[in-house]
């Protein structure tokens, strides 16, 4: 197969952009995207786009990306997997190169939560990530959704609140670091084991903030890598995996089946297992989620992720560094972005580059969960310079 | 790269399917796909599935097809791009099959259109489809927007109401031999001009009707197509063209320049052109429309759709028939559906087991245009068993 590889990332501040609208955070994104290329980039090179998006828009998703950013001569799908939708988006621009049919991809991720625009509310997008038969009427939203997997997994695994306090801390404390990210403030774990409770066991410190935002990436095949960089990350595995949507119908609450499924794809795709990753970002909607992550993703054994956070080994500085860009707790989470942003951190974390590096990284992992639980996407970056 | 082929292909009827909910649509489409296939399917041969809709379903369309399809280890991605999203999933299929990750993927389309359901409405996906800031405020939805450039059209080129009649006479006589379509009866040019207006130059018979449905494709790479069939059909072409999305910005009204941009790029990959072309199903959603289509893939020079149509040529027995299925017109338009169910008539046609059957046809092409007229998708078919 073709090799693939990445030659420029870029994103704009995660927030509540109240003054931007989304045809304004595109052309950010794509703008930095571009401005990151070692060795230029001219955007008539771009022979296809993906465009990862839920439901925020202000109209047609694929040309609102043409007409903001200029690109009318390039082919844009727009790609819709819930918050698995910029890991998933990116894996399709991989398929497109990979395929030799097209050379230079850009990926663009972007959503707008805060905002009420002419069609759509963050409760639309809501009801689009869940079952409207059952789920949705009965009010298993994202926050209930995450709370029945997270209750059954501290019951059967021992972990506590106090863990998943660590790892909104953590998190928090490698925000600081990130200009682009949205909660840039310390807490403690006391901070969070006394916020208001919005569904047992999330307090408002375990929930991530709702925010708008978009991120981009620049995917070209192995040929021409070289017109671009001389540092290509390369895209060494993708994996995508699904599961049923209705909770009624998990068979067990204490893992993501689709996190599992999707792992095991990239990780064969790239020919490297856990213990090869050097720095990771995991979606952490909710605290206790980053908890089962590690499991899922293989970081620890089953029921150990308590201890993995406890253990300091998931900090910037520890064995394996999760989320050092403060993850979507602290750095935010506009859904259609957050996949994209996260291979934007671990693209300068591969350079060398990033507000909060970690030392000597050279294979790094992605990981969205989204969809009633029922999706998850994982990407494995890596860097071989020599 | 690697060749690519279709191997499978089924459909739902298309309509008003009141009693049917999207998670029924799916398995009849798959269902059909599946059994079409010569030498037999098994599901758990699915490598990965794409899934064409618009914003018509009961919750996270992914999770949808998986569940309802029994196609729980199956990665499936949603792709949206107005009325091009069923040749534009195919399209990714392909890049997905070509670049060798993948053997055998799923494409499914479907939308519910006739329906109530919690969360959409056919106003809803109306307002996706075009720009919320200008557009659709001063109500330039589907038929206003096609309006103003079939006026145009008609204006500049000559052609008239009676033209636009005549591809509503055709398509309807196509569509009552497809079991398949919705509106199985036979008009006349009286009738079409003597219909209700919708919107000038559209009466109640130049427009396309609201439907139901669902279609499927089983799209393989070529080391694997003996073990399905042995006479495949190759998917010789994939294009997809994009345009501005606001009707101030577009600059010739007689023209869809994403059409000309996608069949640019599946003749150039095809290595065929319009002359080579034995058989086609188009965006026939108004009239007119198909008029422009036929201008816009070569089929006859500029300002000549008319007379084409006029002559015959573009009716089963012509040169060059176009809808043998019905078209959008007769056989209906569930928007995520259509394109797919183009290549299911396609698929049929070149293997000649049509129920309206294109004597001899080796190569096809389907069409489909959406989005304020700001989307395109091409696909070119190809039939050479020996």
């Amino acid at each position: 197969m073709r090799r693939v590889a990445l030659v420029g990332a870029g994103m704009t501040p995660f927030g509540e952009h109240f003054d931007l609208g989304i045809k304004d955070l595109l052309p950010m994104a794509v703008t930095e995207a571009v401005g990151s290329v070692d060795k230029g980039f001219e955007r008539a090179d771009i022979d296809a786009a993906w465009f990862g998006e839920l439901t925020t828009t202000d109209g047609f998703p694929s040309g609102i990306l043409v007409d903001s950013c200029g690109l009318l001569d390039v082919p844009v799908t727009r790609v819709e997997n819930a918050c698995a939708t910029g890991n998933d988006a990116l894996r399709n621009a991989v398929y497109g190169v990979a395929s030799g049919m097209l050379d230079v991809a850009l990926v663009v991720g972007a959503d707008k939560v805060r905002e009420s625009s002419a069609r759509s509310t963050f409760w639309e997008w809501m009801g689009l990530t869940r079952d409207m038969a059952w789920d949705y009427p009965i009010g298993v939203v994202a926050p209930a959704n995450f709370a029945l997997h997270v209750n059954r997994y501290l019951h059967e695994s021992g972990a506590t609140r106090e863990h998943q306090a660590m790892v909104a801390v953590k998190n928090h404390h490698h925000g600081v670091s990130n200009p682009k990210a949205q909660l840039r403030f310390e807490i403690t774990v006391d901070d969070v084991l006394d916020a208001p409770m919005v569904v047992e066991p999330f307090g408002v410190y375990d929930c991530t903030p709702q925010s708008d935002g978009a991120a981009a990436l620049l995917v070209v095949g192995e040929e021409v890598v070289d017109r671009y960089t001389d540092r290509p990350v390369w895209v060494r595995g993708v994996g995508l995996g699904l599961d049923r949507v209705m909770h009624q119908h998990k068979t067990d609450m204490t893992t993501f089946p689709p996190t599992v499924k999707a792992a095991r794809q990239a990780y064969a795709m790239a020919g490297v297992g856990p213990a090869d990753i050097d720095v990771a970002e995991v979606h952490d909607c909710f605290t206790g989620v980053e908890l089962i992550d590690y499991e899922d993703l293989g970081f620890c054994d089953r029921f150990a992720g308590g201890a993995l956070v406890e253990s300091g080994a998931t900090a910037v500085g520890g064995r394996l560094p999760v989320n050092p860009s403060g993850g979507l707790k602290s750095k935010g989470h506009p859904p259609g972005a957050t996949g994209i942003a996260q291979c934007v951190e671990l693209f300068e974390q591969l350079r060398g580059e990033s507000t909060n590096q970690v030392d000597g990284a050279r294979v790094a992992l992605a990981h969205n969960i989204g969809g009633p639980t029922a999706v998850a996407a994982v990407t494995i970056l890596g860097f071989d310079k020599d």
